[in-house]
């Protein structure tokens, strides 16, 4: 873990060294309010976390590369000020960025987003687990929406929309919802949403938002990330935004989009038709299957789903009629529709 | 705390010593599988929780008096079993059940009850402070009912009737349900109902039933009782089980008959309207406020409760109509009634 008085020294340090030319050790002293020796010890700290500078006698430094990596000085420079994130905790290696969320959060911290290279216990709904190499984006955002706990299962929903809305966007590949955490690219998952809160009656005290996205991931090292439900059932597989594009996304840049994309969503969430007409559009709609229970006991039923309600559950048109699935203690499978995308 | 061992040797020993005549020590190693020395042992233990148990040389023991204290074996030998309770840990003196209870949670504590003779720093709704003195029932219970968090906000109404019932029944005191976690006889608190949760997406991993009731307590101790918000209001104060029937309740009892009918109500929450209906019939309406921001901010209007919808939210008939009060964000008080109980 990096400290917040270095993290701030180097966010204002990688600010300057942004010109793009050489700038003077003294300059860099002047902006910074500290000695040239000051200066040179912290290039030396950025050298040691990746980043290569030029050195040239009289010119000064010049940043030629930057590492590929999520440090909150990047983060909190591409977000440039937020009321969402007021810190980034980093980690090269955490068990799962969720659970130090969590324990963060229930010793009072708020507003607070923890990120990871990789996650040696990532988790996925109920417990599952969520490969979590290098080269993805794995963070966990500590918020308190100001909603009732009654909608806060659209909460899940609205963060699929905010993935997707910058997959779209940005990249300009056609991402999913797919009821009701995961975001998929042509039936193939890239992203999942983890969403853990601590409720008072029916005010949340806190909720901590996992976000994982398979983004500059080879195809191979993510082959291991289907679900074990999933496995030999009708299963599409997984896929990255690395894999989809042809060439690795700006990760920095794909995290501030999406907190920026996320912090403007939560704060529409109570205008909810207008949220919900956007979930709805980007929702993946079709035939599925309804399995309940587990195992052995599991019964399956056929079904399409046909929509989403106001408080987030599945409408699926099944031989008994319009079913409504909340989400949690039942899983839903899609078909994949010929040509569909 | 009382470690897990001793307390299932206790309760073993003060299930044979309820016997109510001389029972000799070697009938209670024979019992117990120990020997005799064990067996005196355990009862100067006993002696020193304040047991008074006679000894007669060739009689053996009697117990003459229980010490008034919510011990765990004593609550469990009440209990006689219970799927709800399967562990019970008592303090003397701590901080908040609540705040303990939900750190046992958060490690992976299931199925426990946590009480304490007093409370220094016990909590209400909204962070509220809540005068805990000896005498009192404040406990918390760490379970894991099988719900959907949509259902959730019934628990704390689910509650407040069990709350009820056994009040009604056992001591034949009018109490009813003071919207939306209160318990009041003749609109005077006498207890109060705290409900903390950790939700996944929209499954509970764990809730924490926290309950205080004025058992055995004074009318003057618990004049500091009252919510500063209700100060100066249209307060109607405290009152205790206690001073409603002239006599101290059997505190232990009527914690054992209250987790029995909570685990009752909590295994029928599925079938809601019948919950619904028994909530309604104990449900205080009539005259009330809402009162809606805090302080100078506050802004107020007069109304009638008439009902409770599915959810557990309070219908109130203003002039713009019927309004549905959801618990949390918006304080609700009731007007007494002339001649209402």
């Amino acid at each position: 873990m990096i400290i917040g008085s270095e993290k701030a020294r180097l966010k204002d340090l990688v600010s300057i060294l942004r010109a793009d030319e050489y700038v003077s050790g003294e300059y860099i002293g002047r902006m910074l309010k500290v000695s040239r020796e000051a200066v040179w010890k912290q290039i030396s700290t950025l050298r040691r976390y990746g980043y290569r500078i030029d050195a040239k006698p009289r010119l000064g430094y010049m940043l030629i590369d930057r590492p590929d990596r999520l440090y909150p000085w990047e983060i909190m420079y591409e977000l440039g000020g937020s009321a969402m994130v007021k810190e980034v905790i980093y980690y090269e290696d955490v068990s799962s960025t969720q659970d130090v969320a969590l324990r963060l959060a229930e010793e009072g911290k708020d507003s607070t987003l923890v990120v990871a290279e990789r996650q040696s216990k990532g988790r996925g709904r109920s417990s599952r687990r969520w490969v979590s190499p290098y080269g993805g984006v794995w963070f966990s955002l500590i918020t308190k929406p100001k909603i009732s706990v009654r909608n806060a299962t659209l909460l899940s929903l609205a963060t699929a929309l905010a993935v997707c809305n910058i997959i779209n966007s940005n990249l300009n590949i056609p991402a999913r919802i797919k009821w009701p955490n995961d975001v998929v690219i042509n039936h193939r998952k890239v992203a999942g949403i983890l969403i853990d809160m601590s409720v008072e009656h029916d005010i949340i005290n806190y909720c901590v938002i996992g976000i994982g996205v398979n983004a500059n991931l080879s195809i191979e090292s993510i082959e291991g990330m289907m679900d074990d439900e999933d496995k030999g059932y009708h299963y599409y597989g997984s896929t990255s935004l690395m894999h989809e594009m042809g060439r690795a996304v700006d990760r920095v840049k794909f995290v501030a989009s999406l907190l920026k994309e996320i912090e403007g969503i939560y704060s529409k969430l109570s205008y909810r038709d207008e949220i919900l007409a956007s979930i709805r559009a980007m929702m993946l709609f079709g035939p599925v299957s309804i399995i309940e229970g587990e195992g052995r006991d599991a019964r399956t039923r056929d079904g399409i789903a046909v929509d989403v309600d106001g408080d987030g559950s599945l409408l699926v048109k099944t031989n008994e009629g319009i079913e409504r699935i909340t989400s949690g203690y039942v899983h839903i499978r899609y078909y994949k529709m010929h040509g569909s995308r």
